[in-house]
């Protein structure tokens, strides 16, 4: 049993999944949920994904082996003091936060002597779905899950969330806190911001009905990113502010470039532009298939 | 039997799907097919897709019921003379150009008295993968098919190629020249001007590298596009270029919005963006949902 007393506090759809893959394992005993919501708790335990709730933040975390944190990110830093005085000093605690500085930050003050057992991750698995009735045992596997251990990060509590990680299908890599957040603004927030400036775009056109009628595969494939839960990007935008706005600065100069290549003919510029995304996009599909 | 002799004059995905599935359906009696290139042709034969083949435009037209126009638009414009002066005043002409202004306006200067057998047409329709090879039968079922019609038009022409689509699986619907190319330039063309510049901006950044390797699934949907065939969208922004820079234009008043939002901490105004957005493209995915 790799453990015990698993906490959730958050039981969302990387949390309740996490369980889920647990319990299938049969590498977690006991797992306790929390959420604001008492009929997100009520429906995650009748799906089986938690075997109690508490409503209460030190209730739910108290005799815990292991805490997730699984809220949004908003959320997460202001739970930290209710965690940091409910939990003994062997409780391991992580969470599952797209955005790792400010949640470091956070954890180093709140947890104060406790920081050494907080281990930063992130699961680069999800869907546009929210909630714990998305959630499913196999989201993981495949996926790569990133930890950003800090030089007070105790090797102990680094290993079990390490193995909880591999031990549901996946791959742990580890990266400096803040060199996350700049790749993965630009891997991952800034398509987020322009599926949701596209449609936003497209739904404030006058012909709005005709063009959601004409939209072809492609853009339902380019938008899907475009449903996800807002609440959770609108914190992922604050907590990743200068990386994020840094990065679509930099893209706007790409849409820039093609606008004057498009404007005054220039067909080579052009082309250069789409081979050269071409030959990466094919690249990444190309790894991408032979990981699989 | 719809169509006695058949001439596709670019043989790629399109034509070659459209053939497959006009054969299956036993509409076709005789397929001709017409390249640039002689392994292409050699390998649409060896397919079954088509029947036989000419190099030369005028050999390969001569005779035929209805042509297809199946090249890239820098080409399709150029051979519209060699095609009027070797078709009979009785051959029905179309294409399957993704931008309608140019091609119309080319056509009704070549054609001259044939324009009236000239049915322009958009098959919304299509995968990141070109040629013949990967043609299929149904890859019009359930996809739309816009022909843009002028009032130069011969009904009985319009009526031939609107059955021919109808009959392959596809909703053929009619939009004004213009129209269609404003609403392109934003469901379909746009998105792949974002695609395009975000795998470049990200194959331009010094964590290249990095980027790629903790890409997420949402990012594969989202640059798919991108792999798109580049002499293809290099000829489809000239041909739509006044529509596609006021949407660019249009695009990027929206993506500055979302950075005046972050940097000013302005939640409301982000949450509201992201919500009206999600609210959009729930809406097309129901509506894309209910239509299956």
């Amino acid at each position: 049993m790799l453990i015990r007393h698993l906490s959730i506090i958050g039981v969302g759809l990387i949390g309740g999944s996490l369980a889920r893959a647990l319990k299938k394992a049969k590498l977690v005993e006991h797992v306790t949920g929390c959420n604001r919501s008492e009929d997100t708790m009520k429906r995650a335990l009748k799906l089986g994904v938690i075997d109690d709730y508490s409503k209460n933040i030190s209730q739910a975390v108290k005799g815990a082996d292991v805490v997730v944190i699984g809220t949004p990110l908003s959320v997460s830093e202001k739970i930290l003091p209710n965690i940091a005085e409910s939990v003994s000093t062997k409780t391991i605690i992580t969470d599952v936060g797209s955005v790792k500085g400010g949640i470091v930050n956070a954890a180093r003050e709140s947890l104060a002597n406790k920081f050494c057992n907080f281990v930063p991750g992130h699961p680069i698995a999800g869907t546009e779905k929210n909630g714990v009735e998305y959630s499913f045992e196999d989201l993981f596997v495949n996926h790569r899950v990133i930890l950003t251990p800090l030089k007070e990060t105790s090797p102990d509590a680094y290993k079990l969330i390490s193995e909880m990680w591999e031990s549901v299908g996946a791959e742990v890599i580890d990266l400096d806190v803040q060199y996350h957040d700049e790749v993965l603004a630009a891997t991952s927030h800034l398509p987020h911001m322009l599926a949701y400036a596209l449609v936003d775009c497209l739904a404030g056109m006058q012909e709005r009905d005709e063009i959601f009628k004409y939209a072809a595969g492609g853009f339902a494939d380019f938008t899907r990113i475009a449903s996800s839960n807002p609440e959770m990007w609108h914190d992922i935008c604050f907590s990743n502010r200068d990386a994020l706005v840094q990065t679509l600065n930099i893209f706007s100069e790409h849409i820039d470039q093609l606008k004057v290549a498009i404007n005054k003919s220039n067909s080579n510029e052009l082309l250069k532009i789409f081979r050269r995304a071409k030959e990466a996009r094919d690249k990444f599909n190309k790894e991408e298939n032979d990981k699989i």
